[in-house]
């Protein structure tokens, strides 16, 4: 018996280092470049995710009471049950104003070097301080978000339950920390992933030969890593501008002259589900993006049937959505400061 | 041992008589003016349930593609993880227009005897037909509708399942059909259900005080039912109109005199997390909302401890909310027409 268990163990280890042994050179290219998503959410550091905070941290994503308006929460934009983001070029915020960028998506967002189109917010945790305030979305102040959440009983236990030890859990900082630590959770594993992971019939032979082109066109050189880009900054034009290129992109935040119309390089993961394209929100068509990727950046006219094939492959990077249950949030009380839309 | 079991059989049959029998006054008192929730969603003749039918119809709930600019869904204004409602006086819309009566809760409502404050839609079904269209809310056309959800092959397959046998199962109509079905299994069981169902010890004893207030005061006259209201319409301000009222309610439906500021009751179930009240959403504060309606429609100045006492049972009409978990929506395609703002 115990022999049995042995020889099965022995033989299961093999069986593994076979498979590692005997993948085609597209998986060997492949691994050179991507690395599947992690099993489990990966959390900051002094920013572990509880039950009970990641529990708060859904609560307050889609709580609409962190905008002045009361219209808007963080699910207005980057959508849950879409991709994780509005599929509108700008999103609409306060006063039917718009955003000057695109809103990312918050899908496997975490595993990004930094955050927003230029990078300047470190993680989710401190991306998560900025729209509640932003004029343009959710317009509030750190003071009106605070009396707003800080007015329902349930809300206070629930910051100390889920920061525990704190002298004082309910702080700005400690909402957009729940929010990131939840926002952690937000992966989407693919059939990529179990191609990464060997299982290579995962992926159909044309999505494998669109993966083959995406590598030798150089497309994986820069979007690549867990998330298929987000792991670098690069130029918008490398080899040829696009048209009428107005966002000055990185060099707001470094004011590094090398860093004009620089921007992070977009995580590709369910790239089906986050149109429009680019910064700007400006192209609906994967297709056309992928063309214009190649003319900017590659310098290199794609065929159709180049860039349909390149198409194929990356639409199996869709990813299962992570199953989101709505919270049930706790009313509003007398004290709590009422909807403001003007 | 048989015998035991018969024994307890025996003694638990006839506890339950006996609490029938037993039931106290204020039970009895109930039962002629509520009933409790039904334990299953109740559906429209012609319209059944089924689980295709029901996923299609979570699915266009939070789908923003039917509004013109898609910034809207159902949910917007009818948010599920709040209480059915947006919590705003008047719901904001298309380019930040306000519609010009409250938004009602979505959940239950299937149980009234018709639907909006002025009754003009006769079910949930007939209801959904209308918001999208709303030039003020989603600000869609029915072709814009049809359009966007028809250029996704996804739902045209979800349509075909969900109403099978039809010859041209994707209509405008059968969308708001499907959303309708959805939103009946939107119910919300409370303690109040179990108190009705015998179990007394289900509310506080200042629950039932305040519950045998609100019979002896007459609310329950028109707050009754299934829903604790929902079920007729009456006048406001029955015995004193309150001030500024210039909506002048179902008269613009029936065209009858005897019309004049009449509205549906509203239901109290979830009351606690429905603010602001009335059909403008003038009052945030429950106990202010108890306060005015003893003035206009029973010509009482209630003190404040029946205030109170009334508060604290109509809060335990605060019901389990469905567990609801987020829909993945399928992508657009190059037919589907782009957001559009203006």
């Amino acid at each position: 018996m115990i022999r049995t268990i042995f020889m099965s163990l022995f033989l299961a280890v093999a069986c593994i280092a076979i498979t590692a042994q005997a993948g085609s050179q597209l998986l060997k290219d492949s691994l050179e470049h991507f690395a599947p998503l992690p099993d489990q959410p990966v959390y900051k550091a002094g920013n572990p995710g509880s039950r009970e905070k990641l529990e708060l941290g859904k609560m307050l994503f889609f709580d609409t009471r962190l905008s002045k308006s009361n219209v808007f929460s963080c699910n207005s934009c980057h959508n849950l049950a879409g991709g994780g983001v509005d599929n509108n070029p700008f999103s609409t915020g306060h006063k039917w104003q718009v955003g000057g960028r695109n809103a990312p998506t918050v899908f496997n967002a975490s595993l990004h070097i930094a955050q927003f189109w230029d990078g300047r917010a470190e993680d989710v945790e401190a991306q998560a301080q900025g729209p509640i305030l932003a004029g343009v979305e959710m317009a509030a102040t750190k003071e009106l978000a605070l009396k707003r959440i800080g007015s329902i009983p349930e809300y206070q236990q629930r910051f100390a339950t889920a920061f525990p030890g704190q002298e004082n859990p309910f702080t700005y900082e400690n909402i957009a920390n729940a929010i990131g630590a939840f926002e952690r959770t937000l992966l989407t594993p693919s059939r990529f992933d179990m191609f990464l992971k060997g299982n290579e019939s995962a992926l159909t032979d044309d999505e494998k030969a669109g993966l083959g082109l995406f590598i030798e066109k150089g497309c994986a050189d820069c979007h690549d890593g867990i998330a298929v880009g987000g792991g670098g900054y690069r130029e918008f034009g490398v080899s040829n501008k696009p048209e009428g290129l107005t966002d000055r992109g990185r060099i707001e935040v470094t004011n590094d002259e090398g860093d004009m119309h620089v921007f992070k390089v977009p995580s590709l993961r369910n790239i089906e589900l986050t149109y429009p394209y680019f910064h700007d929100g400006s192209v609906f068509s994967l297709n056309e993006a992928i063309s214009i990727m190649g003319w900017t950046q590659l310098g290199e006219k794609l065929t159709d049937s180049q860039i349909g094939s390149i198409s194929t492959f990356l639409r199996s990077l869709t990813g299962e959505r992570p199953d989101v249950t709505l919270p049930a949030l706790p009313p509003s009380t007398k004290e709590t400061p009422i909807p403001d839309r003007f």
